[in-house]
């Protein structure tokens, strides 16, 4: 008896029907994206070491699953045991996210791209999380990046172009919170934080989904951030407690929030809203559903290399966000030694694809030849090629003593037909096809 | 100024046009392959260090890059750099080919998969060779695999849906040459070599086209293998020399092989050629092109778990194979405990991809959308919404001061016509598309 061979810890092998359903979602993901002006664009799914390691990525660098250099010799393993790391032992990391690839993408072959770059990627990303329900260790991201616009016009596009394809895969009643990083951080400082604190008042801020105002408030005081400035938290945290965010326009967003934060900034980001919506109404999406983009004054985002907009995607029904996004102007300079914006969007495929409801293994004419023993195989073969060449889908099987265990099997893989090829069978237009239910 | 900013040594990143040309080759592939009731699968991109070393993948072994196990402490790496291997810190490697995953996939899902299975796999490989021209450390094999089929069905299938998506993708012209491990082994046996000598001559006749009949001769007296069959292996390919290859029956196989060499397995191999041209005829392609399928008694195929047919796709203008394949019947039964019957046959993508001309950014009505600093994004984002609903791909282009460089630069990209959006344009029938030569 062989021990269980099963795939790597936390990874998933996929099936047929998952398979066919995921490559389904992925193109017509794809097909929304380029229809909307964006270029797809593929890199190695390994990055230099150093580059990986370089603070962009955040947590996520720690959960790096790093590719051990070759012909590595005993004094290399012995320098690395006494130094008690191993960045002399590794060249390469499988990525963890798709944009510290893209930034170094945009960076090698910038004079190649055009001067505003509408980037898709679809790929996996690897991450040595610990596994747990719904929680891989491969997962695949869908991002959108635009490189050179400064301006919202780029968040109008990546959300409108988002939001075109959950439509496309038939999802509906989705939200998209939307906050500014510039927005938090004036209203940190309003508050009485001082600057130095803000990365870790946003990390508990963060967690307000997860362990309410009062969690927020205590985690803020065990981490003795200026205490004055965690009463006014407090305080504005009750007084907004219980608001319905809804729609917004500059008025509703300023109400939500403390004097002290930008008007321009305000502004700007309820254009983003009312742009979306009213391009949602150019597409025809009807008014009155579920509003499309919310304010939400404690969105965070968990990377650090935020700059200006940030969103997320919720639904009312799942505990989860679908996907997220943002500006962060400051990234592509680590490595190109030049700001340049950026403004991207990401799609969590995996949890996305388990949302929709399609039978993608389906084919308009798929047909299965059942033969027997005694059949020529050139004659199978010549049969199954021509009707290949007319258009259908074509799978051999050897009859079997079940038969109608076969014919179940077969449409439950999405055939719809089957014929029986005899030892005289010699032309396809000999083959009585009969339905499969 | 940045130091220069590369993807890793020996792999690519792929620009817009050259991915939309890698995406639709490989849309192509995998709906001829569905087609041909094959059904797709995915596995991770690494699997367990053990499985990647464990003697089936020869010496592509070798070429595995290994990952790094995570948390790794002190004591872990003096173990490694005492013992000299990294077997002890290394849990995972990046997959060398898609047999090993098949192979292992098929045993963990044995349950779910019909009685005969047939599987599709497209997908990037690692290999850590020496970088060069034309070779790269990151690579897609398209593969297909029958498992579950022990007669030559299972070839004619597989070679029959390989001509067919060469066909599909443009080529023509590629021959396939075949012959079958179990002729090499009796013909070896025939000219007078012992059976622990075989694998040493089969490497060495593996190599007859590169180094011709004299250089094979030579280096089994390098090698000392029997003598007197080093002569009669000498007399042989100087009695085949200048044959041409041609399409072949039973007589002609029978013709170019020594005395001793099993009857029904050349007549097997026979019947797979003559049922590879009738299906291809009887799929409408012309008679009296290239012969399809050649017998080539001295083709080896590297790896050393082929047990039946083997085959490679040629082209007379390429030096290189564009694939092959061939059975592999005790591949499964490493994992399983039990023997399954395999054939498979791999296409190397990125060969493929260079020979086949297509403008794959092309899109019926790809459209630019040029804008003047002062328009409103709502409004540019609006009029894009409502053209991509109408099933247009589209893009927005701020006005550069060169407008004939972007015009140029856009046609380039595949966009067919543009429009100048105004201050004032409210509606896409203000919008006055003009052709992109």
């Amino acid at each position: 008896m062989a021990s269980p061979v099963t795939p790597p810890r936390g990874m998933r092998d996929y099936l047929p029907a998952d398979k066919a359903k995921r490559e389904y979602a992925l193109g017509r993901i794809r097909d929304v994206y380029t229809r909307y002006g964006f270029d797809e664009i593929e890199t190695p799914v390994v990055e230099d070491y150093q580059r990986l390691h370089g603070g962009l990525g955040g947590d996520n660098e720690k959960l790096t699953f790093n590719v051990l250099k070759r012909g590595l010799g005993a004094d290399d393993l012995r320098a690395a045991s006494e130094s008690g790391d191993v960045s002399g032992i590794a060249d390469l990391g499988l990525r963890f996210d798709l944009t510290v690839p893209l930034a170094r993408f945009y960076t090698t072959h910038r004079g190649e791209l055009p001067p505003v770059f509408r980037a898709i990627q679809i790929a996996p990303v690897w991450r040595a999380e610990r596994p747990q329900k719904g929680r891989y260790r491969q997962f695949v991201q869908c991002d959108i990046d635009i490189f050179g616009e400064p301006g919202p016009l780029a968040e109008i596009e990546l959300i409108s172009a988002t939001a075109a394809a959950l439509r496309e895969l038939g999802l509906s009643g989705f939200t998209f919170r939307l906050n500014d990083r510039r927005i938090l951080t004036s209203m940190l400082t309003a508050f009485g934080f001082v600057e130095r604190e803000h990365p870790g008042v946003l990390i508990t801020i963060d967690k307000l989904d997860k362990i309410g105002a009062d969690g927020v408030v205590a985690e803020l005081r065990e981490r003795e951030a200026t205490a004055s400035a965690i009463d006014a938290l407090e305080a504005y945290l009750a007084r907004i407690d219980g608001l319905e965010a809804g729609e917004f326009g500059v008025e509703q967003i300023r109400s939500l929030l403390p004097e002290g934060v930008d008007d321009e900034v305000i502004a700007e980001l309820a254009g983003i809203g009312d742009a979306v919506r009213a391009a949602s109404t150019a597409a025809g999406v009807p008014e009155g559903q579920t509003p499309l983009v919310q304010f939400d004054p404690f969105l965070v985002r968990g990377m650090g290399y935020y700059t200006g907009p940030i969103f997320e995607i919720h639904h009312p029904e799942l505990g989860y966000s679908l996907g997220g996004g943002g500006r962060y102007d400051n990234v592509v300079g680590r490595f190109l030694g030049q700001e340049v914006p950026a403004s991207g969007a990401s799609l969590g495929f995996d949890r996305l694809v388990d949302l929709i409801d399609v039978d993608a293994a389906r084919h308009d004419e798929a047909l299965v030849l059942v033969y027997d023993r005694d059949v020529d195989p050139a004659t199978l073969v010549a049969l199954k090629t021509q009707l290949v060449a007319r258009g259908a889908r074509v799978r051999l099987e050897k009859r079997a003593k079940n038969l109608k265990g076969l014919l179940d099997r077969v449409t439950q893989a999405g055939f719809t037909a089957f014929a029986v090829v005899r030892s005289d069978t010699r032309r396809i237009d000999e083959l009585e096809f009969k339905p499969l239910a």
